[in-house]
């Protein structure tokens, strides 16, 4: 066991209250000293619930607390980027939930906030941490299915946001599926360099009303000549359809998802076996430990994060790349945005 | 291809018809000159359907006939030695349903006037041939388990026989677990020495008021150390249950159910797929054919069968010892019978 | 049963080698009278074998022989066109292999040719006949998964086909894809209105300088909104790759690869299981002999065929599209073609 | 939330060190106060890590401690029934791992001295906590699968224990399969009447010096009718092997082992997929965590707790049966057993 690492986390919403429990119970190194949250009796629930000593309204207040190293943001989108600037200026490490920001040059100055400041930078693209995906990322970087041909990714949510968050939320390209596009990055090791969307509004006319689609199919080129292509839809009825293939020169690899019990049942009209996980909360549990767990490891072991500030800017930009291609009905690519 | 042999079928009963229509169509190097039956239209509705020149009453038409080199017995099991014994001493080779018959005695008279006439005798345990069954018999002899330590054979009916037949089978162990008892001396590769049995009557009481169980665990022990149990049941209201599984020193196989389709439909209550084949017929289409293609070939090329007369008594030695070991509620070694 | 019905059938090829076996054996009510090829050996030896007693190089003889009442044309592509006139011109019904022919015009000639005879005329399109696909469009036709949102389809062959075919073929989307184009309409029961291409050379350099892909994701839109996404490789080291998935609004249904047995095998290093069937030979047998059965069905009772002279041409179209789209780096819709 | 339980935890070995760990990080409510060890640098170590304030060699300290609700025992069997009496004597509510003693005199006493005190006992029986077994119990319940015929249980360690363990185990029956005996009673929900054993030595010969055996299947009827066969094996080579069968009037349910992901690898040789879980420790991190969740719901809330002093017992006594029934070669009644 290393040195205790004391953080404190910003922003005590649903994902801030996530990762606080983990820090609390399951992150051994970490030593959750602050929580703050501008509605401040939030911050008091949950530091109370957790025993966490203290908790403000202020932001400010940890990165003033000269005991805190690091600091976890899980505030709303659009006050990361300021709060990565201001955290990093105070020397605190940064661990902070995707997306860095929706305007690329925003992004750039927090990244080189961060760089001047030379803290580290953890993304919170969690889904890399996956048992199933980390399994066919080692798989592709070691060679076993050869050089990778086809990339097919799911991804499809039980059921969609309100139609207020839709609205905000920049579209689904870039709330939805800008973590298939981190995952695509990750499994292939390739940078993708172009996109073509198909798309459309399946699920429910309100979202396209909002200006949104539902349903979309992406298409990727990535730099090693690797092809892809992602499904999304904002409600399967089934349940999180999260599954991941590659196909290479030499094998496949692919993955089920994952169920709470392994049980089948056989009566007389079929054989019956539970449905996935239901949603992000449950199905990626472990991979929100694990990337606490390695966000504390690189602090300890003063080496880089396995999510950079880059890591976090990419998915962005193709986003916006999916978001143009489906205006305009054509491939765009990543060159032409930002 | 090699020469084509003349064939004659005993009994145009379902199996019999089966087993011509494989002869007829799918079994290349089979040629069906004659089908008997007493009752003589179900032979000439099968001759005439499948192009069969000859259809007679009388199975003596068939042994007399010298184009025919061999015969697929198929008439009613009291039959089956009788017919062993006039087909041997006709010089016609031999394919015969299971069991060759219910006294273990008689069984050895008829297996005698095979080795005298030195004709060729095939039994018909179809399930030898089941792709599956088949796969893991090679496994367990490639050594691929290394040393088996432990079998487990399920063994479950769709549907109950109607009472009537219940009551002239024989038993559960001579009529249905004797299927079971040759797979497993022929998956171990190793006699069965001791069976010990627990039973009941749970699918209908009015098999018990025939004097037989429906439902039977047998645990069985090999001369090589190997234990298995079995476990049967007259009634699965999901469909034929057929799984056998090996396990040893240096892994396990095990086999699923086939099934008419791999299709998975995921709904907002579960993931369903297909029942398994519906019984024997559906489930061991294949298995049959491959026997009767065994059957021609050793003809052909002059090698043993592949399932031989002995092949054919030591189950029904199982199956009594199975009803003695459930009717006295003790261990019995094989030894103790016949 | 119905009356037999007399056919001959031209071209003795790999697939109408395949075909004749089938009508003699596995098809009731087929009757094949003749078999014709230019090499007349491989019709003789082909006749010879299955007792099919007219074998003749000139496929006229059959054309001209009033016993026959259909033909099964597997001759080369580029003759299907001219033979079809000349069987409907004959009165016969037809059987073609796909595709009619590579051009559009010449494909609209031979449907008019058999409109005008007024026969009936069934393409090859066997994969509509697979019981894992069938399964699929019976459920989407019966509204099991709700409005279709969408379609994946995954279709990889095993190994490559020679160079010199490669020069030959009309390219992957008109010889490999098409299958898939066919089985996209019939399964969501809509009309393909655009497709996008991203395409690349990835198995072998030698197929890229015959001047076609090898590698391939295609996106569907269909007339009723559904997205598609196809992904087609020349080479998967495990075996032929074919699967489906459709995705609606009130559940998914996808189906698993068929394999050659159902065991599974657990050694100190993993658990496994059985390659795919290996090419389409092994994993279409049931469907080319459930498309003769529907052929002979469609004679006898006078009802459409299932495969229709437009669903002949409509693949061939997309396949077009596909194309231009690869070619013109950009989505194409259907209406731009032919 | 309901209070807080204060514990202490008795025996801070490897089981000991388990709950620690999830008492103090994973079940809510409880607050482990104090651990006690006879080597009390182990409960030091381990308070220590945990910040545990009270670590102390005598686990009278313990017991003498007000603020101290309940206990959990983890130390050595031979202890048990002492610890019991003792914890209910000074009013403790009291969680112990199984076995409770090997003497089924001694057991009895025990279970009369936690009667007399009027407090709550439960007995560490976790598997009934597995999410697979917990359903498959719940199905078998609520009549899901009808009236149950036959349970199947298959039980196979990754590896045997040392010699030295196996010298002092109790056997196989007692030290081992008696997870499944309480399995088979919670499964089903009828008590056990009887049981007949083959086994043998196949993993090491050293097993069999010792006395006992490590490989055996076990027969079981119950007080309902039902039949039931379990299989153990010392060693699995390919892991821990944990299933679960129920076969009943209206349908069968079962369970697949749990894997450390779901990813599916094929390459030219096959189709692989990872093993199970390793041994318990990994496959029953869940079930670890529920049976203490629950043990501190049944103080909070004053009711009985899920397993109770008699389903400790029970087991025993089936171990005796099953040990006696290998000996003695012969179905042994659990009512000739103590």
């Amino acid at each position: 066991m290393g040195r205790r690492i004391n953080l404190g986390l910003i922003g005590a919403g649903r994902i801030g209250r996530l990762h606080a429990g983990h820090l609390a119970y399951r992150v051994p190194g970490a030593n959750l000293l602050a929580i703050s949250d501008i509605a401040v009796e939030a911050a008091q629930e949950c530091a109370g619930r957790l025993g966490v000593p203290i908790a403000v309204q202020e932001h400010r207040a940890i990165l003033e607390n000269d005991d805190i190293e690091a600091v976890i943001i899980c505030s709303s989108t659009d006050t990361h980027a300021q709060l990565i600037e201001e955290a990093a200026a105070a020397g605190k490490h940064i661990f902070c939930e995707k997306p860095i920001d929706l305007d690329l040059a925003r992004i750039d100055r927090a990244l080189q906030a961060v760089e001047k400041a030379a803290v580290k930078l953890q993304i919170g693209f969690n889904r890399r941490f996956d048992p199933n995906f980390k399994r066919i990322r080692e798989m592709v970087a070691a060679g076993q299915i050869g050089q990778p041909h086809i990339l097919r990714i799911t991804s499809r949510d039980p059921a969609p946001p309100p139609i207020s968050y839709v609205k905000v939320s920049g579209g689904i390209f870039l709330d939805m599926a800008i973590h298939d596009f981190d995952m695509a990055r990750y499994i292939i090791g390739s940078e993708v360099e172009e996109v073509f969307v198909a798309g459309g509004v399946m699920v429910d006319p309100a979202i396209g009303q909002a200006g949104d689609i539902d349903t979309a199919i992406t298409t990727l080129k990535f730099a090693n000549g690797t092809l892809g292509t992602i499904d999304n839809s904002r409600q399967a009825v089934y349940g999180y359809d999260q599954r991941v293939e590659v196909f290479g020169s030499k094998g496949m690899v692919t993955t089920a998802n994952n169920t709470p019990d392994r049980t089948v049942y056989c009566d007389a009209r079929g054989v019956h076996s539970a449905l996935p996980l239901y949603f992000f909360i449950e199905r990626y549990t472990d991979s929100y430990i694990a990337e606490m767990q390695a966000f504390i490891q690189c602090i300890r072991e003063d080496t880089p994060p396995p999510v950079t500030g880059v890591d976090g800017r990419i998915p962005v930009q193709i986003g916006y790349a999916a978001t143009r291609s489906y205006a305009e009905h054509r491939p765009v690519r990543l060159e032409e945005i930002g």
